[in-house]
């Protein structure tokens, strides 16, 4: 039971890479929320493959249909279920992964978990296209943010070794999330773009891919928003974030380097201004007990070059239970960074949301 | 609602450290598995404070006691609760802080949560004695872990800027961890114990507090354990670290350092041997797709520098809404990356344990 | 949110009467269970409507697609989702009811819900057809279930003020369930089968509709199976079974009868023979505390008449305000009891199959 | 996992009659809710045993101790703990039916749920002492709906076969509730109340037991609380309520009555009055479509006879595995319909105050 995620909202995720379709039932939302339907397809968009030679050539319209829970342009209350159904696969690309496990994926461990019978074509429910779903849900939940006036950003903070400006903790402007968002290559420092872009390219080349860093911040949060324990706001949005496939890190305000600090440096020093209580740092990324302070939430997660390269890798044959070597040849992505900066904002909205009405209990 | 976690095993934790007691209810374990009392109170043992200088002064036994679930010596399969009465309770030393926000603390964003009802002394239920009960529950769990052959152990990666050598994510034997768990001060490299004790001492003296890090194994994990999407094992894993107060920052395997790799470097090649498939390297941390593959499973968490320190700081008090100074006074600790083990170890211990049943559906 | 249900297997339901579908997601089901098609859309016929004069002439084949979590004639372990497309549906009939509210019906009620947007065409989400979803997952269920040797079926215990002959709750064959399950109309004492399809076809001559009782039997489940207190296996079972539009009871074994009993008539007396403990009597309807007893578990549901009849009623008009009459007009069933036989089982279904792995924990 | 229950709120139950001590935490409550603490011990002294000789001998002052999420009078909103220690628990007693099982009791089924090693004292957490946790938790649920205008009143519908006067559906006042809360004997027409206590006490005479029915009552409730399907506010208060031990059967309004009824006079037409809409009759309890629709809510408990008795019963001892006869000495109560009345109250509460607040999300 992994597919269901949720407290207040709750999301019913479903699909394979080469299935009929994917989506995901969202319930929970509240009734009478206008969807934004021309947003929503933007934001397929940005993760859409195809779209340019830094992408898998792979392409997929992603078109949403809303099954229910959609009325007279507005949301119901009940159920609403989102399809998006496949339409560009090509199943015998991977015929030859049956038995041989390509290093970094999911079919050793999926075959393990599931006795085999998960659906292994293009990764099946393992693949990063599942997360169109996501896109999906956190694009209506990004609509429910914004209409609290809480918007979330985010850039490419790093491919490879090249590295973008990090977002200055303590000050985010709505206008700088709205510029990053229509970028098609959202970065701060605009000089760095070429050396990314053709890292990426030269990894291509290469039959090779790369990773990197994306940093997401969400301002506008009210204080007092979040939970102790179990449910803290880190608790939560690391929990969506790491099932994002390919994150392998998450970390928020100063992150990992906050543990090679001092308290004195650490500690957000509190003071107020126009009646408004501010931190003089951000160290501890908007959040101090799992709960929002009211300054900029930022976090970072650590997106893994993708597993699917050309170059000849070592193996197992699981048929024949002996060593073999496997070039992975079809149409993949050299860096997954750029088309994962709008699921990482997903999950991010869909974690937030979660919290809107918690004042309400 | 954020007290109660767990999908096959459910927890559910109370108590704030002023009040009469802390404790947990533990909801799904299997009936019948005998408990090592001693065993547990080592366990509590390894995190209570006031056994060195290195720790604050407040002393509490942490003795367990053990209300129901409990009969002729092993679990009955009903609810497990447990209470650990609270006894040294200073709650005069907490008077100043009820206006007056200590940065870095749960004091400004818990009132807001709940709207100045917040038992806010000692910090009350976002106190760090809550994890005492997690330790408790962790301690129950790794039995349960341990009758299918899975350790968990970890060790102090960094204090400060001070670090000791980092597991060997291929190889982790049973025998290390045993020997870290009975070691006061848990190091591979015990060259850099006296730096690291000395920094924390040093940091006491200058009414000042040092973060670090720390890194934990998971070994003979079997293949297949985990799921895909929301409850990856690193969804499972992250959002139970970061309930613990003062993680900032969660990784696996080679974690940030991934995301500067190529495909080529990151992903870890398989190989068969003696009938069993390994990988070359595990920068994965033993997870794909969510799922072991039966390499160690390693993590890393960021733990930051205790807020409470004498230093004076800027903040504001919320009774004058002006800006103020305030030096914390009182029992507190330099460094919690020590009193952490034991319970970054017990969370995982949860985390897994959670997995243990998950073939039987 | 409402339209998830499950511990162990979850369901997640979604559609409207009138929209483009309904259907369901299935979280949790073992991996490799082939699925028979033919049976799970017999199953679905058995609940279709336009079969006879007894039921609404509105015709829908329910014909299931399934999009995900199926590949190679078995589940994959992965969410399994299944699409009933609306195709006969005739929204102009529902016109009326816009804003004149139907006695007995949600219109009000779910107005009031959903701040008047739910989709109201055909009682939207509070449709009995969203029933066809339980059905489907209700023939998984039941095949996961035979495959443990359990079996579930139901008759017509009563409509209107004509009785069948009741289980005898201590004897119940596979074969009269099976026998049950092929009939047209399940009744045990076939001579009452004209007069109660007589009187629902004088009650549809009547523009009136008449309400009854389905009784379903539970056999071979193992002893043990259940759960104290919240999660009782009464619990479980009402919990899904009040889940149907139009149930208004639910009791288990002798139910309200054993109100007016003494214990040594209601005490299930045990016995012991062929190493084989038995009860003389069955009042506990296969359940003590919360858990099976190897009896046969017996339920009855009452299923209220079907609230739209052509017959004038009293009513309210809420665009005026004012009071109104109302003949429903459009295709109706005149007695639901029959066609919620297959849906009452599916619950059943659901509910049990929710702890054949409890074991497991 | 059996001992958590809620969505909103959420209780987590703990305990067995001759442990230690019972208790239940609850984790969702609003903080800065003043508690009556003297109306608490009120309600708990209303299940209270010892009281009469209508009830069990054994004495128990179930005076509750909260641990935490209590703070200078008033809930904290984080998790509230309350613990009720075991006194008077005569272990002796029960050592007899460690091997013969009991006739309507749960020793046999809790020993195959547990594989045996469930505590058996005095039917261990089976015990129908472990609802005294229900009426502290119903208490405080009870002043939450209170602070909303909401209030639940119960009384003894029947006992064996002699009957109290029913709700009159369609009107039900405070006064009415209040004046059955304080009533000893909580009847509407006391002219029957010496006849049900004969009843018992002649029951208790002849080493037996009666059951009883009860009928319940909630009033002012807001139209449109609930939610369709899988948490209809049927399914919710069935669900609490068969967890409850002796719950045989639940119904709503006309409840199996209705099965019997045609639609024109099942139905409840509405009618406005004064700008409120109401219904002439209430046969459908209250709810449509599982959501209030103004009405007072009405509900039926069947509870079945105690089934401990000092009648000679016929049983198996497992020991042996041979048949024998059973005579329960010991404490017992000839009818738990009147202390239950306290404990149908509470699963109300508690299942009505999850819903409180759903209008936030």
């Amino acid at each position: 039971v992994s597919g269901i995620w949720g407290r207040n909202i709750k999301y019913s995720i479903f699909g394979e890479s080469h299935g009929k379709g994917i989506g995901i039932v969202i319930d929970g939302f509240p009734a009478g929320m206008k969807l934004d339907l021309e947003e929503i397809q933007f934001e397929m968009s940005r993760r859409a493959p195809g779209k340019s030679e830094l992408t898998t050539s792979r392409k997929e319209a992603d078109k949403v249909e809303i099954l229910s829970g959609y009325f007279n342009g507005a949301t119901t209350g009940t159920p609403l279920c989102a399809v998006i159904y496949n339409t560009n696969t090509i199943s015998k690309d991977y015929d030859v992964i049956k038995n041989i496990i390509r290093p970094g994926h999911a079919d050793y461990t999926g075959k393990a978990r599931y006795d085999g019978f998960n659906d292994f074509r293009g990764s099946g429910h393992f693949s990063g296209r599942i997360t169109a779903s996501l896109v999906f849900a956190g694009a209506i939940a990004k609509q429910l943010l914004e209409r609290e006036g809480i918007f979330i950003g985010s850039h490419i903070y790093s491919i490879y070794n090249i590295y973008d400006t990090p977002f200055d903790m303590n000050n985010v402007s709505l206008e700088s999330l709205s510029e990053l968002k229509q970028m098609d290559f959202p970065l701060f420092d605009k000089t760095v773009s070429s050396d990314m872009k053709n890292c990426i390219l030269k990894a291509k080349e290469e039959e090779d891919s790369v990773g990197g860093i994306i940093e997401a911040a969400v301002i506008n949060l009210p204080v007092g928003m979040g939970d102790p324990f179990f449910d803290s706001l880190e608790s939560t949005l690391a929990h969506l974030l790491f099932s994002i496939p390919a994150v392998k890190g998450v970390e928020f305000g100063a992150g990992f380097k906050i543990a090679g600090m001092k308290g004195s440096d650490a500690n957000d020093e509190f003071y107020i201004e126009n009646n408004k209580i501010k931190t003089h740092s951000n160290n501890n990324g908007g959040l101090l007990g799992g709960i929002t302070n009211g300054m900029p939430l930022i976090f970072r997660c650590a997106i893994k070059p993708p597993a699917s390269i050309g170059k000849l890798q070592r193996t197992v044959d699981l048929s024949t239970g002996e060593n073999t070597e496997l070039s992975i040849q079809g149409r993949h992505d050299p860096s997954i960074v750029l088309r994962a900066v709008p699921v990482v904002e997903a999950a991010a909205a869909m974690a937030i949301a979660d919290y809107i009405f918690q004042k309400g209990r």
